[in-house]
């Protein structure tokens, strides 16, 4: 891969720890915390806000809002809609976690109001939700949410064809995590292959790699690039936690930790020497 | 003890890394995050869902229901019913952990709808706990939650005919932690003499412990020995905690990270080894 | 300083482990589980609740209600005013933690209507959040909140004379926790020195600082002292986290579970040698 990429998002890490941009999040309980610290560690803000009389003003003040359907109910659901309004007003990129879409009718119902009624610049999942997204509401374009589950032994091309289509249908960039993580704006497609296996053992690592998206997207209107950002970090963090102190016998708690450990000491040079993006 | 039962848990800790189960809580906000990882630590799947209109379809993809009334408010408490009927009607085992109740009105109201209304596969609480239920709406018989709270000083024998008279009225596994844990069907009772008094230093050791009883429900038919596995399993890893690096001086919050490190590293050798199961 | 405060601390640290006060939170769910694991870290006993129709019950067997403004809504807004008057009726201290204040006109408004229905023993925030408290609803005599934010380079003396009126206004114990931590009646007034700025790093250590203000608060009627003393144990702990093993590369993640650490295991003999109190 061109030296190029590694240099813009080593880049734009610098540009984070300068700017310190806030980051609205509306999100689960289960792992708030969890995001709230990766987001401080990568040298950003985080703030959690989810009630309607509170959401507007809060995204006023950020830089960039996630929005992440795990544990949602009806009440966070207006005030997702109410905030991401509002960021399309102001300009702010709006990334968008579906967690668990594709499993339930209220997920999918609501995924498909946000997307029909915000602009989103990201949206981050794992194969099943990506795959359940085309297909909501989409039905004559879209791929069955009912397809075999490929989550981890995903066809990088399968997947790059599904979030190219969803891309190109929805006007965001679309990234598919897993194994081969695929990034995509609809003309151009990258493949990342950082990472390491204990990120699935771990809750929440997929909600700390869209906030992760959203504290790059505060900083470039390059929302390609900050999306590629955002999983390269993680991967990469992944990658270093595993390493320390020995790869043989880590718990899944001590991972976690070192994960936060790495995110925040991660540095340009670490982006530069360990980075294994690949065109798509 | 027979060495059969440990050489029958170390089988369902087996099968749980095979089946991957799907545990559906509708918890409390402090200890979800704790509960998603000792439940993905074990080898299972967590998912977190509390709103009416997503529970009844996360319940009908999960493989055991957990309900626990830690920060309950009334829109979760009706979820919590509707998700245990659906649970029953589908033959999805529902376990019970009954959060502070005794303590207040709404708790005890709660838990006797819970009881009224979901047939439960077990019920796991501290003494206090199981005591305040047996009293509730059942005070001819019940134990007044009123007498001296003996959480940690339980006269074992005493504990026994609490959680035996508790099994017999409402039909399901009864589970006491403390000093010595508890477990009986009514008919069958067993003490477990594992653990470490660290466990009490750390929030949502308890809930935790019920996940892991979930987790072992969903893979077998045989509740009681699934609730003995789940509460060995705790106790043993609350043992494995301790012991790294030196257990002379360990911290709270290194307590915690190594508890979870154990239980993902938790091996049918250690239950065989380690196991103190007897007769009650 | 007078060694007296460092002894008298020490008392109250050790009366917190003599009578495990139970301290009841209505606060956020992104910093919950840390807030529940300092409690039971200094020996106190933590019981989050936020329904309407369980909080009253809850803070009537409790020795001191933390309310804590982070990811409030319309329903917890309810119970914390709830919660504070029946505080108020049983003589149980009431400590709020603004978080947020100053950022939302929802934010505001819950504050005032907090402030003008109960009496706080306490509010702790940082300059920033103190100053937007002094200035709603009070502009003739309050600081704007639209000056220069000066949180992180605060003049003591100017934190000092914002913070003495605000506490001649609302008649309770005001601490601004920063680079160095200012405590008043309105009548005395001291600096703490201690602390890291790693602390600034990890998410909750704010929130994490009022819950140990509560616990203290929970054993003496000496509010102010138990405001100093929950502050000098965050700040002390902060230290010692950074020491073990060595503060050169400590990571985020790493520096929280020391933090846990090391307000699990800190004794007078800490507070003696590693206070740094001043007059103010």
């Amino acid at each position: 891969m061109d030296a190029y990429i590694y240099s813009k998002i080593s880049d734009l890490l610098a540009l984070i720890k300068v700017n310190k941009p806030l980051i609205h999040h509306i999100t689960n309980y289960v792992t708030a915390n969890d995001c709230a610290n990766v987001v401080l560690a990568i040298g950003a803000s985080p703030i959690m806000a989810d009630d309607m009389e509170d959401v507007e003003d809060v995204v006023s003040s950020a830089s960039a809002l996630v929005l992440n359907t795990g544990t949602l109910n009806k009440r966070t659901v207006e005030a997702m809609l109410a905030a991401g309004k509002k960021a399309n007003e102001l300009g702010v990129p709006v990334i968008l976690d579906p967690v668990g879409v594709g499993s339930t009718a209220f997920r999918n119902k609501t995924v498909q109001r946000i997307i029909n009624n915000i602009k989103l610049s990201v949206i981050r999942g794992n194969i099943s939700e990506i795959k359940s997204i085309s297909g909501i509401g989409l039905s004559t374009k879209g791929v069955a949410a009912s397809e075999e589950d490929i989550t981890l032994s995903v066809d990088s091309n399968y997947g790059k064809s599904i979030a190219e289509n969803l891309s190109y249908m929805v006007n965001s960039v679309i990234a598919i995590t897993g194994m081969t993580d695929i990034v995509t704006n609809g003309t151009n497609t990258l493949f990342i292959e950082n990472g390491h296996k204990m990120l699935a053992a771990v809750t929440g690592t997929g909600c700390m790699a869209t906030s992760l998206i959203g504290a790059y997207c505060a900083v470039t209107e390059d929302y390609f690039t900050a999306t590629v950002a955002g999983i390269l970090t993680m991967g990469i963090s992944g990658e270093k936690a595993n390493e320390k102190p020995a790869s043989s016998d880590i718990g899944n708690g001590s991972f976690k930790i070192k994960l936060i450990d790495s995110i925040s000491q991660l540095t340009g040079k670490d982006i530069e020497e360990r980075g294994k993006i690949r065109e798509g």
